[in-house]
């Protein structure tokens, strides 16, 4: 059966995040939904990442297999139009080789944390930031990322409800920087443990307040131990940017 | 009576405006119940620059006057609590002396105005883009925005029930450029036109899809003609960023 490709962007403030859940709105139905309205068929999509409650994508990617060829600016076309008024968009589609997998074909995932640094509260990116209305030390968080880089077994940075396997895990790349009021943390893996980012960003918001060293985030990574986590970061700073193939 | 000049942000999407009206919420009826709440005082603000319904701001000012003496850091605080959940909020709050009026004291008024041009539709900048799903070319948009810099007669960029006494007004900066799938439009002038930003961003658009030359832009402009104006952009846009005094 063809198969296609699709990279997604969507707000996630009104999802309970992308996987489909029997009672409450998800980005996965939403997105099922219009492939049905659109060819009649009732598709299992499949996402590169299961995104969390909250949580926004700027180019999530998944695949969907359809029984009879579509042309990919169609696919776009149509289910932009069926999926409105929810707030996700289809930026690309395209025709993939049916080896193709959104989730088991990608080599990286990345994401981009955004933190609003000033005493008033957000307004334009209300729901799309986490706020924290302080000066942090853009300098120290982005010297403690640093450290963590590589393979490691992140067991202090993943939720206790987290099923990989195994705790470890590659992060190829883990920077933070200023941009006026802003601090923008980004992390790419090839994947990510469960709660894995929000739980870095967490920690790295002691580093940025100075009440961690940059030695003591690394410490809390070397002591793999979920109780030296500093309290998780909201989902509302957190997107799904990218992923590699 | 001690004077205070607020910094202000707001998202303009449930608003009728800047401007206080009997029967719609406004930006300035938020304020002013909030200032009413935080100091027991009916007082009316005044704004550098009464924008319109749907009209965001990253940086409006206004001033008004308490009966006693506040602490500004404590007005800021005080108005962010009182102003929740509206989407508004105090960047800065400053004690001035009584000359400065946050209409008439202003040298510039500075506007960005934001096109998202791709053909997926605007899903985290909902109501925060004029989303135009082809390309535009940023090059000649700039360079015919660059032509009208200067003291003309914008009577062609001028809403019908705009007010103002004289159609005469200095665009002393106004430019284009590219930022990935978004054309950014900047524009400062000591005061502007009703829906003069508008109209000139909706008529670059005939330059940006090559209907209209840089000449031909120019030419509406010099036709002092409201029907040679472009069909205006919408308010979703439009940023007030920055006043200067």
């Amino acid at each position: 059966m063809p198969r296609y490709r699709l990279t997604i962007e969507y707000d996630g403030t009104p999802f309970s995040g992308w996987q489909r859940q029997s009672d409450r709105p998800s980005v996965q139905r939403a997105l099922e939904e219009a492939i049905n309205a659109m060819s009649g068929e009732a598709v299992t999509t499949q996402a590169a990442g299961r995104t969390d409650a909250g949580v926004h994508a700027l180019g999530q990617v998944a695949h969907f297999d359809l029984s009879k060829e579509w042309d990919p600016f169609r696919i776009r076309e149509a289910l932009n139009y069926h999926l409105r008024p929810q707030p996700v968009a289809i930026i690309a589609a395209e025709a993939v080789d049916d080896t193709f997998e959104a989730r088991f074909s990608a080599t990286a995932r990345h994401y981009e944390y955004r933190i609003l640094t000033r005493r008033a509260p957000p307004v334009i990116e209300r729901d799309h930031v986490w706020h924290i209305p302080k000066t942090l030390d853009a300098e120290a968080m982005d010297h403690a990322a640093s450290l963590i880089l590589g393979t490691h077994d992140f067991t202090t940075f993943r939720s206790s409800e987290c099923q990989a396997n195994s705790p470890l895990r590659t992060l190829d790349a883990f920077a933070v920087r200023r941009e006026l009021d802003h601090i923008i943390v980004t992390a790419s893996a090839r994947s990510f443990l469960h709660h894995q980012v929000r739980s870095m960003v967490g920690s790295l918001r002691m580093v940025g307040e100075g009440k961690w060293s940059p030695a003591d985030f690394r410490a809390a990574l070397d002591a793999r131990d979920r109780s030296r986590c500093g309290a998780m970061a909201p989902s509302s700073g957190l997107y799904l940017t990218g992923v590699s193939y």
